[in-house]
């Protein structure tokens, strides 16, 4: 497995698989992998002769009361999961080699980045939009993958690629759970022992959630209302929003149909979980 | 010469000539050609073994009150003017292909776009940088071919291409001019008899500030406002702005160095003309 740390470094061997005639996958992530992330690479495995993971902690993409400074690193075991996951190549750039000091271009989108994390995650899209950008504008891969936990940002970064003609495919990859239901995090790292037992509140409303929509719910409100009362059961949990949106444009809807999305922010003590479902996907097992 | 409509074609064409291992060089217009245009073309065909022209009015980059509509247009003769100066294929797509109704990423640069013409083109060069992504996304060129005329746009694509790290070379080409001097521009076309004479006051004053610095001027103030007078003597001239900026970050400069740009915007009658000088360039010949 090849580490590179500059922009020329995997510019020159992705030509070389160019000319050979291979296709690239890219997976972005910032570090910390677990097997969420894994799955991703897997994926690109199966589908492209040559798989590109970036580990970057994107400091653009987190508000300024955000956890940049404390976000969990640990790039050997990184490197072993990405080996194991057969990356040929990882992408792990200091913050200089990505961005000058006075940086002054961003992708920017509107509307979809409006909603759900956005709306308290100010210029959290916009760093997300700029640095998978730069990213695709370095690898050049035929296709790129992301992880379907992050739904908002799937769907940016679809609506990115139409809007801005990448030639690039996009492929959403299903959430990666525990065994007893919490969805892969990174941030799962800052849980106490209470609060990871907490968290558990995050799967099991998705579950009831999936269950109410399996017996015919279509309304909006009364599937909100219904997941809110069950994340307030849980004392340590402080439901940031629960909503219902159409899975293209992330904008609420009041009757939902198949493919919208239902998905959650939660304060699990200091630490902020997110969890989704679309509607029409198998219910989760847990 | 191959005339494509649609971004498919497009991206077919420069697959096969990349899978041959050419390179290929971009030039975006907005049509209604000029020897201006044709000099980029022209570079582009000694520079790269396959040559992509765009003719597209850019909708995003006008403004309310500016002049979309009326903006000229002959793609035949464009298509002639291209044919001769050795353009390989043409892509000159419907708005439809462009831009979907629900249009909501844009590519947005700071800093630059606030000086000069950005003052009072509000949003025109979040146009300018999105289309410009766009078709770099589209041709995936090894070289872009920019005019020095617009010297703020260049300096901004340059900005672009290293923040959001596009693989492609920026190459400015030098200001083409009639005989008289008036640099050549597609909003020529809308002056009357008179305004074309009273136009020859923008190279006129060019040509004097280039003496004022050959003789050792470094003072913008002074500079600028010598320039101010000289186009206060032309009744129909109405100026926007006569500005000096440093050549790369386009912000404004008491004193000034090689490189940096001394550019003007100037009503004449209805039409907005610009003219510049880069600070060290040979004085134009008038």
């Amino acid at each position: 497995m090849i580490i590179a740390t500059t922009i020329d470094e995997v510019r020159k061997q992705v030509r070389e698989w160019k000319n050979e005639g291979l296709t690239v996958g890219l997976c972005p992530t910032m570090g910390f992998l677990h097997e969420g992330h894994a799955s991703l690479m897997k994926a690109s495995h199966e589908q492209c002769d040559r798989t590109v993971a970036s580990v970057f902690v994107n400091p653009i993409q987190f508000g300024p009361n955000e956890d940049l400074d404390t976000y969990p690193r640990d790039f050997e075991h990184d490197c072993k999961i990405m080996e194991e996951a057969g990356v040929d190549m990882v992408f792990h750039p200091e913050v200089s080699e990505m961005y000058e000091e006075d940086l002054c271009t961003y992708v920017d989108i509107d509307v979809l980045s409006e909603t759900l994390c956005g709306a308290s995650r100010a210029g959290h899209f916009r760093g997300v939009c700029t640095v998978v950008s730069k990213l695709f504008n370095i690898v050049t891969p035929d296709k790129a993958f992301f992880g379907k936990k992050d739904a908002q940002q799937l769907a940016i970064i679809k609506r990115m690629v139409r809007d801005l003609s990448f030639g690039i495919e996009i492929v959403g990859c299903p959430i990666v759970r525990e065994a007893d239901g919490l969805a892969k995090s990174s941030r799962n790292t800052y849980l106490s022992e209470d609060e990871r037992k907490a968290a558990l509140i995050l799967s099991k409303t998705i579950r009831m959630g999936q269950t109410l929509v399996g017996g015919g719910e279509r309304d909006s409100l009364r599937l909100r209302e219904a997941m809110m009362v069950k994340l307030a059961s849980e004392p340590l949990a402080s439901p940031e929003y629960v909503e219902v949106v159409d899975g293209s444009t992330m904008q609420p809807v009041e009757t939902f149909k198949e493919g919208d999305l239902v998905a959650m922010a939660v304060r699990i003590g200091d630490t902020r979980l997110i969890d989704n479902f679309f509607v029409g996907d198998p219910a989760i097992e847990i």
